[in-house]
Formats: C-alpha cells, sequence, structure tokens
C-alpha cells in the first residue's frame, strides 16, 4: 500500500515567487517526489520577504515545504545537461516539470522531448503570450480594485493576498495530475501552458461579472456588504468588529431568530415592498436591514452579542489579525505542527488540507536548505559516483548545502 | 485517442454555491462528465446574484458550464435511492462525489460504500469540524481585512473576490485526481474532507504570515504598495491609474531605465544608507521611490506614459474597470469564445485555462437547464425504461427541464 496519496510520483521544479512553487508544494505534500531545481545563489525568490535579521525568507521556506533542493549552476552548459537529465530521468511516472520560466534554450519542450518521448512540461506565463504580468498587475486589469472599499471611495484598493496566484498554483498541479493521467493511459506526453492572466478572465467569467457587464447591469461598489444577499462588518458595544452573513434562507432565519428583528423586518418589507426570504430582497434592504443589526451590536458586548448568535447558529467571522489567529483559530488544528526549519528556527506550519482517509495524515515537513540534496539526487537518479560529483563539485557545477548559497 | 483530457472520468456533483461547483466545473471544463444532482427548484444558489430581470443566475450559468444537470426529488426516499444509485453507478471511473452537504443520511460515506466498495467522496467543510463558514467570515479570521485600504485607515476591508472558494475548489479538483489515481492503483476508494477555513490557515502559513507572527516581525499596513520590494499604483496627468511593479531585478531594471532615474535613486542610496538592487530596500525606500515616480507620471499621459514603460519591458497593469476589461483585454484571446446560454442569451464565455497540447482546445459549452438531463442519465446509467421514467416523473421523484423549478 502507498504510504501517501502520491507516491510514486516525481515533479522537477524550476520555478520562483508563488503560483508555480505552490503548485509543487501541493505535490509535494500529496506525497509526489517534487524536486527543486535552482542554479547557485538561489531563484528570484529567494530572498522573497518577509525575511528573518539575517535574510532568511520565510516566504521560501513556507513555498518550499516537503520537496528536495537541488543546485547546479545553471549559466554553464554542464549544469544545463545536468538539468536536461534530471527533468527527463527515466521512470514511468517521473519525466515531469513544472516551471515557470521560458520555455526556450534547455526548458525548450521541444530539447527535453529528445531525450524522453513522453515528456510531461507545465509552464506558467504572465499573460498567455508569455509576456510580463504578476499577480498585482494582473488584479487591476480585472475591476476588483474598482469595486473594493469604502463605498463613497474613488481610490483603488489592491489585494494583499495573491488570490490569482494561489488559484493559479493549484491549477497547475491539477494540470500535471490530468497530463499524467492522460500519459498512463496512452503513453503520450504533453507541453501544457497555463497564464496567470487567463486564469483570472476565466474566474470573471465563472462567477458572472462577464455575462453581468455585456447585459449592461454595472455593478457597483458595496463597501463591505456581501453582494446579492445581506452581509456585513458590524461593531460591538467593546469595539470589536464581525461580519455576519444571511446568504442562504436559513443562515437568515437564524439571524433573525438570535436577534429577534422579525418584526423590524416585517416592517422593512412593508415599507419598502419585499421580501426579505428572497437574497435578493435582502440585499437591496441592505442597509435598512444593517441599520437594525447595528443598534443591536452598539447595546452588546462581543461576548454577549457572539454568545447570543452561537447558540442560533448564525454564521459570522471576527475580524482579527494575524497574531489573534495564531492564538485564537489554530490550537487545537490537527493540520498544524511545529516544525524545526533549518536556518529559521520553530514555528506552526501547516501540513495539506486535504484529509484522505485511506492515508493517514502526515505533518508538515520543512523547506530543505538549498543544495540538501543535490549530491543525494544527483548519484540517485543521474547515476553519478562519488568521485565524479566530487568532480563536479569542484569545478562549481553542482553545489551542495555549503556552497548553494554563494554569489548571495 | 481521449477527445479530452479526462475523457471516462464521471463525478456526480451534489453541491452549492462557488468552492465545490467551481471544482466540478473544471474537472468539467477538463472532459470529465460531470453531472450536477439537484432537488425540485434546484439548489441553495438557483437563484444567486448576479441575476438577469427574470431572476436567473448569471452566477449559476457561470459555475456549472458543461455540466449535466439532474433532478430528483430527494425530500422523497425514492429520489434519494435514486440519487445513492446514481452516485454509486458502476464504472471503473465512475463512484465519485463531490459535495457540500453534510456527509449524513444519503450523503453518507458508509451508507454509498453499502452500495459501491471503492466508492470516493470528496465533501468540502465550512470549519473543520463542519461549522458554518462562508470565504466572507473566513476572510475575516485570517486577518487580511486589516492589513488592506488605505494605510492611515483603521477601517476593515473586505474582499469582493471570494479567494479562498477559489482556492478550495480547485484543491477539491485535486483531491479528487489524487483520489481517483490511487484507487486506480490500488482498488481502494475513500472519503477526503477539505475546509475552507483550513485552506485559508494553511495559506497562511505557506505565505509565511504565521512564521513571521510568531518570530515578533508584525506585518503592518501598506496601502497599495507591494510588500517586501517596490510597487504601488501611480496617476497619468490624463487621470488613468496604474500599478507599477520593481519585484525581480530585472523588472526593477527596467523601471529604473524607462524612467531616466538612476541618479534619482542613487541619490535615495545615499540618503538612506541603501542598496536598492535589493528588494527589501526598495521596500524601506517605497515612499521615495514613489515620489520620483508619482512626478514622472504626473507629467505625461496615459499613452506617453505605457508607450515608454512598454518600450523597456516594464511590469505594469492598467486599474480598469470590468467593462474595460471586456473591451481592451478579451478581444483576440482564444480561450473566450461566445455561447448561447439557455435563457439566457449570448455572452463571453471562458473555456479551461490550461491548454493541454495533446488535445485541442474546446470551446466553452454552455451550463444545462436545470432537470435537462435528468431522463437521459436516468435511461443511460441508472437502466430505466421509458416507461419507468415516466412513472416515476409523473409520481414527482423525477424532474425534467419543463418541471424542475417548480417550488421557485
Amino acid at each position: 500500500m502507498p504510504t501517501h496519496i502520491l507516491s510514486g510520483m516525481r515533479v522537477i521544479e524550476a520555478a520562483a515567487f508563488v503560483a508555480a512553487p505552490l503548485g509543487g508544494m501541493t505535490l509535494a505534500q500529496l506525497g509526489a517526489d517534487v524536486i527543486r531545481l535552482d542554479t547557485v545563489g538561489g531563484g528570484l525568490d529567494f530572498r522573497r520577504w518577509p525575511v528573518t535579521e539575517d535574510n532568511t525568507s520565510l516566504f521560501w521556506c513556507g513555498l518550499n515545504k516537503s520537496k528536495r533542493s537541488v543546485v547546479f549552476n545553471l549559466s554553464t552548459p554542464e549544469g544545463r545537461e545536468l538539468a536536461m537529465a534530471l527533468i527527463t530521468a527515466p521512470g514511468p511516472e517521473a519525466g515531469m516539470l513544472l516551471t515557470n520560466f521560458p520555455p526556450r534554450g534547455w526548458l525548450s519542450y521541444e530539447a527535453l522531448c529528445e531525450k524522453r518521448a513522453d515528456q510531461i512540461q507545465l509552464t506558467l506565463q504572465g499573460d498567455r503570450q508569455g509576456g510580463s504580468a504578476v499577480d498585482y498587475t494582473v488584479n487591476t486589469r480585472v475591476g476588483f480594485p474598482m469595486l473594493t472599499g469604502p463605498q463613497d471611495s474613488d481610490e483603488v484598493v489592491n489585494y494583499v493576498l495573491p488570490a490569482w496566484d494561489l488559484v493559479t498554483g493549484k491549477m497547475a498541479a491539477l494540470g500535471l495530475l490530468a497530463a499524467e493521467r492522460h500519459r498512463s493511459r496512452t503513453g503520450q506526453g504533453q507541453h501544457v501552458k497555463l497564464a496567470l492572466e487567463d486564469m483570472a478572465l476565466a474566474t470573471m467569467g465563472h462567477l458572472g461579472y462577464i455575462a453581468e457587464s455585456q447585459r449592461g447591469q454595472r455593478r457597483g461598489r458595496h463597501g463591505n456588504y456581501l453582494f446579492g444577499a445581506f452581509g456585513r462588518d458590524f461593531k460591538t458595544a467593546d469595539g470589536q468588529r464581525l461580519m455576519v452573513v444571511g446568504l442562504t434562507g436559513k443562515q437568515w432565519q437564524s439571524l433573525c431568530d438570535a436577534l429577534e428583528m422579525g418584526d423590524a423586518m416585517q416592517a422593512i418589507e412593508r415599507q419598502q415592498h419585499l421580501n426579505l426570504r428572497r437574497e435578493g430582497d435582502r440585499f437591496r434592504a441592505r442597509e435598512a436591514i444593517a441599520s437594525v443589526i447595528d443598534a443591536w451590536m452598539a447595546a452588546r458586548s462581543f461576548a454577549e452579542a457572539t454568545q447570543v448568535l452561537d447558540r442560533h447558529g448564525v454564521c459570522w467571522g471576527k475580524y482579527q489579525s494575524v497574531e489573534e489567529m495564531i492564538e485564537t483559530t489554530l490550537p487545537g488544528n490537527p493540520m498544524f505542527s511545529t516544525v524545526d526549519q533549518p536556518g529559521v528556527g520553530a514555528y506552526l506550519s501547516p501540513s495539506l488540507p486535504l484529509d484522505f482517509s485511506a492515508i493517514p495524515r502526515q505533518p508538515a515537513q520543512p523547506a530543505p536548505v538549498l543544495g540538501q540534496h543535490t549530491e543525494q539526487v544527483a548519484m540517485e537518479l543521474l547515476g553519478l559516483s562519488g568521485a565524479q560529483y566530487g568532480r563536479l563539485h569542484d569545478q562549481g557545477i553542482v553545489a551542495g548545502p555549503e556552497t548553494a548559497q554563494q554569489n548571495r
């Protein structure tokens, strides 16, 4: 029986930043052998913030958990030859490359196919023409910064969470799994492309924004109101904030019961000729509804208010800082365990959110040290002898953990 | 040769809202036969906004593209029996359920396994205990509303994009593919669980927020600045806005070249004792850098400015509305085609962002009409005769497109 859900699969990752490394890490946490390949000095994301006092990237550690790290000097022909040999190494569940580098030279699909005919490659791009785009420039193009933030403002509001990167990273992992399934049935490898911008544009279609706009319905800026039903932020007497949602009929009924606001809602229905059991009418009457809830919240402490909400099963969430999240939401969650990350120290680290009943849940593993597995992988997968490895190392073509960070 | 990348796979979806239907639609666009199962009257998301004048949900149409729609009366024992038979129907690549309903009664994994021993089920939950949570309440708990929006404000800012739903939906599709791969190798089915809140909490670890906070580094509110390198919004002389990014060394150099701001940057370096080739130092000096760029942008029209930026390969994005995106960004993109959605009309609809070289890209397909495939599926997969179907239909246990929307 396999010990992990993807036991046996091997993916070489030549990538940087969020989307591609996240896709690789997701496969690694699913149990694939994911080998991150970097050049001497580390990738473009090797110092990405947040960093520690000595400039070790917590971001890099977070996105490279459970992988192996191999460092070749990719500015030399010999280093690139080794990289191609690693990417195309034999094995029915190997021969898979995940990259967000331009598919040219040693990373061209055609060149790799000469070494392994059934190679699979997934290339992440900024836009579909391969142009430069990052999460922050993609999000500006799809309209959200103009729809986010205070209703009375005309400022644009950037998202802090790189949402498009996250979605694209998961989609990349999905694309690799689908391509591997196809290969296992047909023997055929392929080059799969995925553009960050396309992921965002497609989502705008999926969520109905494009159809809405093409029909001449223009979405406004609604501040913290949930669109199309009822939801908003509220402040309790002691200054705590919470988001309260009445999206489904059941959620709305719970909220009305909890706040004993049935009469007030009937008054709004009569006055505005609406039926608040309809979600759209709750959106139309959102300001009137919110003012009733405002008054209720302002008269109660957070503890009092949320006790009532919980008793009635209301759907709500507390606005809290990352610090409060760590203190109050993480404890007891079996997905988290304390991991000792080399060069950083101990902190809470997440394993896979997917919980497979057939396989015991694995605790989180640290990220490797840059170059930690160069020798191991070179001997295991490229068949190098110790002497051969030593020679390449002395020539600066491969680098282990003690030399991988040079030039930085 | 298969015509789609997931040809042969069949998934039954019993779900509502964003995450689970998006996961199902992703598999459907990959070519799996995804059958959305609803009760008479449609699911909880059947009227989710945006809607047309006659209350047809553009949201529902967007998230159910390429699926088949089957409607059984799930409030009757016979309807639930039919549902269980459909979920557990034979076939080596069938027997897969995607749901965000509580795994109880006819949706309990144990009950389904009695009918099909190797059943796969993926259950999406709000939080890991099965409690109520939606994207908007999860996002409050992980800290982003306090880190988003104007620096000088202490208001919370909700995200409009349901980012956690999107990531969770893709992760659900990934979980199903991984479980199916495991079953194809071991014969073993399983119940996979995934909580929306866990997806968000794990991501906070992946991106380094948890490690950063546990080390005592407190992330501030940085407005529209990109964290840890250089990036911000700027306004041109004619009032257009654009996001400009200098994340990598190459992007930064392009920006310095384009704006001919090398001397100004050297002055900042001398004054603040920084080295702007280091990304962290660009973040430290962000306000000084931005004021140089502010002046440059304010002296140029959008057309003038972006011509220069493009000539130097600067990474930038225009802040545009959904309307502008449709007008300027969608044309020519082969992912989009005009689809005639029954009950709505024609609009631009996206196919799969993944482009597989082994399979021709398929144009987008419309969502089904509710109940459109009830009869077809009942005869094809449940082996009902026309007479048997007719009897069940007359008894109100199954519903085709003409009766599926009753009670609404």
